[in-house]
Order: C-alpha cells, then sequence, then structure tokens
C-alpha cells in the first residue's frame, strides 16, 4: 500500500457509510471552513450534481462538501443529505440572515453498482448524512467501503470474469503543502501500478484463474463484451491545502486524470462516467512548489489512490457471482 | 399572452406542484418516449443536476424528464421524486434485467426563492413525485405556479423594490413542427417584451409606483445594491419534435438564450444561474424547416415564454412585502 490518505491534507474530513443490504455505499468528503473547488468530467456517462457551478468564471468559489456515491443516478440523492447535515452544524453559504438561509455547496458524482444484489436498494439522503457523522479526520478507511463498497474492476469482458475493486487513498507532502486523493475505482479496464507495471486487478482469463491483461487481450484483437450504458464509472477528490484560485484547482482536477490514465486502462471509456474534484483548502503556511509541481502531485497521490483502491479491495462472493479481489492473488 | 403552451410539441407532458407553505415549487417535463436532449448552463450561479452527461460526445442521449425547482439548491433533492415516478412506469433507462434496473435520466436545474418566508421550506423528493402526478398533455398553467411559485424580477436595487416573476409558456408551429418553451423567470433584471419594447415587470422607483428600467437607470449611474450570491436565475425547458441530433439540441439550448436576452435585461448576470434545456421528441412526421429555422423559433418562443411568465404572475404581499406584478399595472 502506497501510504498517506486524504485526511492528510489540514481542513479535510472523511467519512464513508456503507449499505449493509447490499453492496453500497456513499463516502463525503467535508471541508468545514469551505475550500476553492474544480472539477473535471472526463468520462461519457457522468452522473453529477452541482458541477457547473464549478466553472471557474461561475460565482461560488467555495465547495462545503463532495459526496462520493454508488447506486448510479439514485446515488445523487445523497447530496441532500450531506446538505443536511452541513445545514445543522451551521455550515452553508449565506444567502440571508432568517433560518434556513444557508445554502451548503456539495457538488456530487455518482457511480454504478447495480448489478451487485437488490439494484432497488441504493444510497440515499439519510446514507448522505450518516456518512458526515461518520466523518473524521482519522486516517480514511480503504476497500470495500463507501462510495467502493459496490466497486468492480475488469469487466470489458464481462461481469463473469470481473475482479473487485474498492475506493483508495494516498497522499504526498512536499515543501511543507500536502496533496491527497481519495478514488473510488469501478472501471470498466484494469488498474495497473504504473511505478511497477504490475496490474494488480482487472479482467481474468476464461478459466478465471489468471489476468488477462485487457489492453493486451484488445490488441490481440479479442472483442469485448457489449458493455451496458453508464455501468461503470471512476469517481474521487483531490485535496491540498496550498492556496489555489478556482481556476487552478479544476487544472488540479484535469491534472488528476493523467493519474487515472496511468493507473486504469482502458479508461475514460464510453462506459465510464470518471469525473475527479479538486478542493484547496488553503491552510497551508507555505505558498507550496508551484502549480506544475501540485498537479505532479496530484496525478501521483490519483495513481496511487487507484493502486491502494485495488489492493484494499477484498473478495466478493454473491449471486453465484464470484469477484475477487488484488488480495486474493497474492 | 401569446399563444400556446410547451404541450404543444407531441410527446411532452408538464405538471406543477405548488406548495402550500410559502411560494415555491416545482415543475416536472416528461417525454415517456424519451427524448434527445441538450443543455446551456449561461448564468453564473448555476444549480443544476445530470448536466454533465448531456455534453454531446457523451453516451446517454435520451432523457426521461427535466425537473425545475425553487429552493436554491435544495430543490435539486425533487429529481429523485421525479425518477421514482418515471420508475413506477416502467420508463427509465435499461441497466440489466432484474427489478430497479432501470435508471431515469432526469436533469435539473433550480432557481433562487428562499427570501420569501420560511426558507427551511424546500421542495424535495415528494414534491418532484408529486409534479409528475400532476402531469398532463393539456395546456399548460402559468404565472406563480410550480418551479415560478416564488420567482421574482426586478431585483438590481433590492427585493423590496422588485416585482412578482412566475414561470411562462409559449409555442410556435411551423411547417409541421412545433418548437414550444417553458421558462420560470426569477431574473435579477426586468422583463421587457421585444416585440413592443414594453417593460412589463422589473426594478421599480424608490416610491414603488413606476417602473425605473433597470437597463437605463444603470446607464444613467444609478449604483445597483449588493446582490446576495445566486439569489436569483432564470431556468426553463424548450422542446420540439423536430428530429434533432444531440449536439443539435445543444445548439437549441444557445438560441434559447438569446431569446432570454431579448425579454430580460440584465441576464445572465454574476447573480443568475440561467439554465435550459432542450428536449427533441422526434415524432413530427416532418423533418422540419432546417435547425437554423429551429434555433429561431426557439429564441422567439423562449422570448415569448418570459413574457407570457410576467403576464401571468399575480401580485404577492407577505411579510410586509408587496411584490406587485405586471396585472397589476393595467
Amino acid at each position: 500500500m502506497y501510504l498517506g490518505t486524504l485526511t492528510d491534507v489540514p481542513g479535510i474530513e472523511v467519512g464513508h457509510h456503507t449499505l449493509a443490504a447490499r453492496p453500497t455505499g456513499c463516502t463525503a468528503v467535508i471541508a468545514r471552513l469551505g475550500a476553492i473547488g474544480g472539477v473535471d468530467v472526463r468520462g461519457a456517462a457522468p452522473g453529477t450534481r452541482e458541477t457547473d457551478l464549478l466553472a471557474p468564471a461561475n460565482l461560488v468559489e467555495r465547495v462545503h462538501a463532495v459526496l462520493l456515491a454508488g447506486g448510479s443516478a439514485w446515488g445523487l440523492d445523497a447530496a441532500g443529505g450531506v446538505m443536511r447535515w452541513l445545514e445543522e452544524q451551521g455550515i452553508g453559504l449565506p444567502v440571508g440572515q432568517a433560518p434556513g438561509q444557508r445554502v451548503p455547496i456539495v457538488p456530487a458524482a455518482v457511480l454504478f453498482d447495480l448489478h451487485l444484489g437488490d439494484a432497488r436498494i441504493r444510497p440515499g439522503s439519510q446514507d448522505g448524512h450518516a456518512a458526515c457523522q461518520a466523518a473524521s479526520r482519522q486516517t480514511v478507511p480503504q476497500g470495500c467501503v463507501g462510495a467502493g463498497a459496490g466497486a468492480t474492476v475488469g469487466k470489458m469482458f464481462g461481469l463473469a470474469h470481473a475482479m473487485k475493486g474498492g475506493i483508495g487513498s494516498a497522499a504526498l507532502t512536499l515543501k511543507g503543502v500536502t496533496v491527497g486523493a481519495l478514488v473510488a475505482v469501478n472501471a470498466v479496464g484494469d488498474v495497473c501500478d504504473p511505478a511497477s507495471g504490475v496490474t494488480l486487478a482487472g479482467a481474468r482469463t476464461q478459466d478465471g484463474a489468471a489476468l488477462r491483461h485487457t489492453t493486451r487481450a484488445l490488441l490481440d484483437g479479442e472483442p469485448p463484451l457489449a458493455i451496458l450504458a453508464g455501468s461503470n464509472t471512476t469517481i474521487g477528490v483531490i485535496a491540498t491545502d496550498a492556496p489555489l484560485t478556482k481556476a487552478q484547482a479544476q487544472r488540479l482536477a484535469t491534472a488528476g486524470h493523467d493519474g487515472l490514465a496511468r493507473a486504469i486502462a482502458p479508461v475514460h471509456t464510453m462506459s465510464d462516467g470518471d469525473t475527479l474534484f479538486a478542493l484547496s483548502t488553503g491552510l497551508a503556511a507555505h505558498p507550496g512548489p508551484g502549480l506544475n509541481v501540485l498537479t505532479t502531485l496530484a496525478a501521483e497521490a490519483v495513481a496511487r489512490a487507484c493502486c491502494n483502491a485495488a489492493r484494499a479491495a477484498q473478495g466478493l462472493r454473491m449471486d453465484g457471482l464470484w469477484l475477487p479481489a488484488a488480495a486474493d492473488w497474492r
């Protein structure tokens, strides 16, 4: 496992809520004091909420939380529960003095996990609220929890040959500033550690006993299975305590996608809604090493978070399906 | 009033739900068979959900409903109720054969009306559901109903000098195809009929007895009041039965903003989250008059819908505030 998690970033709290009834859940990333926000939606099948306000030319600069959830588009309702929790704490954009006149800003993205168990069970408002109640500054739990509970990887040749994904985190500190990432990896593609070139989890061979190496298989002309619309998606949050403008925060989110490109292949497909948010709490005493170094750290943190997601995942046996995890292959 | 409403477009149903406890509500525009969708977010303070999937290069093409709501970002939860209603009807993107494996695609946008009455009362999931239950193919009710219930206009010099806005609709039929618009007008600026140059509703003079003509006042150097972040926003839906590609649907939404520019001034300010969706049901027997004519019709329908919103609005007396409507000036 790569060391460090998103809560190494001053001003950031993280909480998971995992549903008991089937593998799904949600994860709240909270910035109580507000954080300058950015987003980059790079997958072709995204499910999102409150991303338009993050465009650099738009008004609102500070985000109070980001919600990541399973449950496909249904999971977007969990953001309402995060808003409710923030309101209870007196956190939100003030729009007047009267009760109820604070609007918490909570962008959100969801991933598809409706093929594991009863699809009528999805994270909702109460689950978003529960994720906030579980939030802390402690090391972020990783693996099959929160938004990563129902995540799977290596689905190019069908779910029967896939493996279990999850949520992972990593953080790097340099010259007085920290850049962390938290990523729920639910890709069509395989997860590979770019530092070693080793594929950690992905599509398996017909007998299920070995990795198939999706990119190599596709280059060899093996036909992919028809993939259901939007049935995948990797989502995450990058955070730093380095002070950034809103446009720079978007740049950080964009750089994060290079981390996805290095650790997941294929990625950003027509069936992935890959979305990364970036948050700058600005709490660092130092200005940091400059944007070109911060974006390099962001890409590295995202890649490491993806690897940690695969490494921390646990195999799942369900409804006649066996989805081993990287840990099962060691 | 300009004639025609959004339900003149074959394949489109519209339902309002207006809350009794304070002036707010939501409006569902339903396309049971799905409609090719586009969006253009042109205001600087938007509140949106599921807009990223509408980018022309992205996967999902068909939208099952669009939800417009008051309540600022809180109102986004009402889209969950629309999804629930659509699921009950068996409508949604199929993502498997098992129960619950249909995901209704419901983009949404909200407007700010939290300064009228108790801001803790906002449209939620049950209200989105109720709007769907009220939906029909009948002429769309206009004025202070649904998403337009709490809409106001002419706020550049403060709410005390503003007037009541609302929701309005208009439709035009040409060469066998129809283009309709439904717009909830909650602008900072004034509403003006571009056909006559007459200001219908907007900021009033200090004594409240006459229109102040916001643009003219600003050009004369009168200072605007500091406007609260995101405390406005005009949102709407354009629909046509002409068959369009997804990229063309986005173009229709873009053209609609020219209608806003003609009927509202100022518009697209830092305090407006102006957002227009476009839907193509493709049910017309004719291919229609071509995109340049369709976009002209869209801009015209949007401008007329804005005028109808102002004309159909009713004055509101509340908490010591008097917000007259255009109808009160005749």
